[in-house]
């Protein structure tokens, strides 16, 4: 079952079904569900995670810069403000009691692929518009919404069960309806009713495209 | 009295005195004190100050972008969420109670003065690092604290107290000294205990003079 | 009679043709061109000329950062070579002519409408796509074509030749053609065979005004 | 031997020394040398490097963007019109000789490691100054002027002896003595005599060594 996070995102999603299932149903995700995720495996996700999200609020910080309209401009710095004062607070929580402290958290070195997602992000910015960047953001907001609705449909007794209800409860699920909403609106304002009949469309495409296939990767490097 | 926004402020604002007075001590602001400013040169100030905090609120953004730290993050960003989400709503209010609806404001001809600083900031932040954005925003956050600060003391009965007392008043002030705090330690941080001996100093004393000289040029165009 | 730079060109200058022609028909070029134009203004027009060069040879080199293919680039990025390596030192030649040296030329104090232009354009590509770039871009290289093209027709003795035979003379005439051409393409591999029934294009008609408008400051502030 | 291509680089060098050798002098570079590198490996590695030159492009246009004179334009600008206008017809050439059309060319999936090192450099311009994006440009441009230098010295023969010319060849070699003299007067006209010495420096260390260790991966990637 495809939640329903609107049209934009269901026709992007289409666009790229493989990969976008090879990075939603990752081995690592079949783990996190069924418990059998090596602890060490989880943490430096986690820890790469909170590398992640710092340059992912840059990301969202510079929507901000790019927004069209005060909505847009709202819609962006309530989730940097979201991101910076709050799931950043979460992450040091969960890795404090797993006896990481703030300092070696911030210490982190960041892996290749997840420096690349990100930058990947920052860049599609800098080279386009707000739509470039939305649409390179969208596979990371959306796509943990995707995941979380299917695996807390599924999952019983694991020790990742927070993690689990986070992304699959009705907080995060909200978001991921708003995100998708905000991506449809700022579509129609700049290109209209038909955007996938314009050229523009196929850039939207393959910065989502590459977007999920750098997503994938930040499983893959999980697991190693 | 020059207000204790911290060491940078003290030298910038002394490199440069005679603009800032020229900026600081405008006959826009005399005129708000003492009463004898025209409502429709307050209007007009409002509605451009309103395209203003637009852009203004992108530049912080683009701070947050341009970060070293969470922390540094966390400041700028907290500050692009009150200039959206709060200081934004009260230019709304203010404008509405004069008869000016919503749609009127957003749809208000930005002023060449106008546009001139705001992009100026912007491209100081393109071009430059974290410390050439800040020097080209603080004039305005700070500039703001010393005015306010000093028309409180002698304010007696004018239309636009309150006006004076949002910037005069402690939330401001704080605001400001937070400011400047967060400019000092995010200049120590990279060019350590004497910034003033390296050349990269001139450029901030170059783009805080030009900053200062268009916000002068703010309150010649609320005059006309 | 209006020269012929493409598509987009015409219909954009159609969407603003009062600012249009109150930048391209300015009293300072038809001073320029009769030879009334005070000597002291030309030279305080190509001082601030020189600076303009500097932020507009910035604003190519963004539109590299942001082009879509290879011929892309490599079109901007000739026109930022031409600029850098050859245009400027025309500049540095003329003023060194009239006694300005190359040191001095430098130090020109940047005017708030010279400034105010091109931080527009720099903040067009920071905020949007290539197309956003482009669209703040043409008005100076066509109009100066437009503007060189109408007086070359006309001019009889004035000191001022040497200028008008710049901007009317084939080599820029071709280079508005190619830049005409370039912003076609770009706009129909991006937006394709209708863009100017899609919301887009208001964005790239509010640019492509703005910069108009802003240019005409630029004479105005030449007068003065 | 290590080249003299200026102080900042012999500093910074020094400072990550075993990221650099292991970038340096990598089991590709001795397959290169020896004449072992499976020719598919070379034509893999040179289309993923023509995708590569498109970016750096890009990022040497944005070092264009940042510079603070006229000369620091120049520079960087000379660079971007020899990479767009030289260099890669050579690419072209020499995979055209190989049966690579330039529209395979321009085809080619980009490799994430490639992907992260051009955008990681990129984002070093977006997010800091000119010093921080040409920290994260030195590694390639002055790497392989070091490789080049070495391999020439020794290779004897080998189907890749263009190449080691290329880079080994007075040519390269005064690019990379120009570009570690550019960067030297950048970091004096800034910093000034002690850079060394100011927290600012960690800062050019940690883009230097960033941008080192995924060049590194540039050429693992090109064995596998």
């Amino acid at each position: 079952m495809i939640p329903d996070y609107g049209d934009a995102f269901a026709r992007l999603r289409a666009s790229c079904e493989a990969d976008w299932l090879a990075y939603t149903q990752h081995d690592f995700l079949e783990q996190l569900q069924d418990g059998t995720l090596p602890r060490a495996a989880f943490l430096s996700y986690l820890r790469q995670d909170y590398v992640f999200l710092i340059h992912f609020a840059r990301a969202w910080s510079l929507a901000v810069v790019k927004a069209g309209s005060l909505a847009e401009m709202q819609a962006a710095s309530a989730t940097v403000h979201g991101l910076l004062h709050h799931e950043m607070g979460l992450h040091i929580r969960l890795c404090g009691e797993a006896g990481i402290s703030a300092a070696d958290l911030a210490a982190t070195e960041e892996a290749t692929g997840n420096l690349a997602y990100t930058r990947y992000v920052l860049d599609a910015g800098l080279s386009g518009d707000f739509l470039d960047l939305l649409a390179a953001l969208m596979p990371c907001v959306l796509g943990y919404g995707e995941i979380g609705a299917r695996l807390i449909r599924m999952a019983g007794e694991t020790p990742y069960r927070d993690w689990i209800d986070t992304y699959g409860g009705e907080t995060w699920q909200q978001i991921c309806r708003e995100a998708g909403a905000l991506f449809d609106a700022a579509i129609r304002d700049r290109l209209g009713e038909a955007p996938q009949t314009l050229p523009r469309w196929r850039q939207l495409e393959r910065h989502f495209r590459t977007a999920t296939r750098l997503e994938a990767g930040f499983w893959r490097a999980g697991l190693r």
